[in-house]
């Protein structure tokens, strides 16, 4: 376990099933200039740094019709992060919040999600914009975004709003 | 596997990994009306109906703090979704499809992710409206939705437009 993520004054933790359910296969690996959870960016939407998808072989005539999106939505698995946590303390807000109101890699199944912009696709290998992972984060599973189901301008993430003003 | 889902002409598979690398653990299950697959909506903005989400009770502690949030995002496994398909062709489409530029439920990891109205919580049961899963589907997390790094209105998913016009 990551030593930046041992359990803080407020957290609770839960014992973990003795058995996960089901399996995952990791189909690549993100590829981005970040070495340590310290340099990574606050928030992806910051960054317009161009960061690579490598898709393994196997899986790579899955991305056939893939490069006539604009965006696509990326799911990752955050390998580092403890899966015990059901309150946490998130270091700029200071006070529990439960793990599903938070987007924390800390979560039972720390399967991160990131829209991003594709900017290319050559062979396996796809260029984009809007990710905020340390290099080498083990890839999931690569989505179109549909804008008509995926896209809620106006969704508001009430405790969110009232900690910023 | 599911009857629905056997290889059409077209379409590709790959030949599975012996192991898989890693593990996730079902925190709850999915009620819906629908009990088989040809009764789910084709779009799940199509349905107005409420759905709800059964978090397990060990989990239970993490929604702190969710209530406050309009819109959540769900993940679930489509546990009846065969994982070897690299193209596929869509019934409505009829064409092969890379698998990664499509939302089908098959796919190396069939994780789906589902933008959702939230309604109010009771205890550990979630009522939603958003989703087209079949009843009893496990799930895997819950996430705030924040249209800061979610949304994004004009993103094209140019083989769809295509197709439509």
């Amino acid at each position: 376990m990551d030593k930046d993520f041992g359990p803080r004054e407020g957290e609770q933790t839960v014992d973990l099933p003795a058995q996960t359910d089901a399996g995952l296969y990791f189909i690549g690996r993100i590829h981005t200039p970040w070495k340590e959870r310290k340099d990574c960016p606050k928030n992806a939407r910051e960054s317009e740094v161009v960061c690579t998808l490598a898709v393994d072989e196997k899986w790579a005539p899955g991305l056939k019709d893939l490069a006539t999106c604009s965006h696509i939505i990326v799911l990752y698995w955050m390998d580092k992060s403890p899966r015990n946590l059901v309150l946490q303390v998130p270091r700029h807000y200071g006070e529990p919040r439960g793990t599903f109101a938070l987007r924390s890699p800390a979560r039972p199944n720390p399967i991160a999600i990131s829209v991003v912009k594709l900017l290319k696709i050559d062979g396996s290998t796809l260029s984009v914009i809007g990710l905020d992972c340390l290099d080498g984060t083990p890839m999931l599973d690569i989505k179109p975004y549909f804008a008509s189901v995926d896209s809620v301008p106006d969704a508001i993430v009430g405790w969110h709003k009232r900690n910023k003003s």
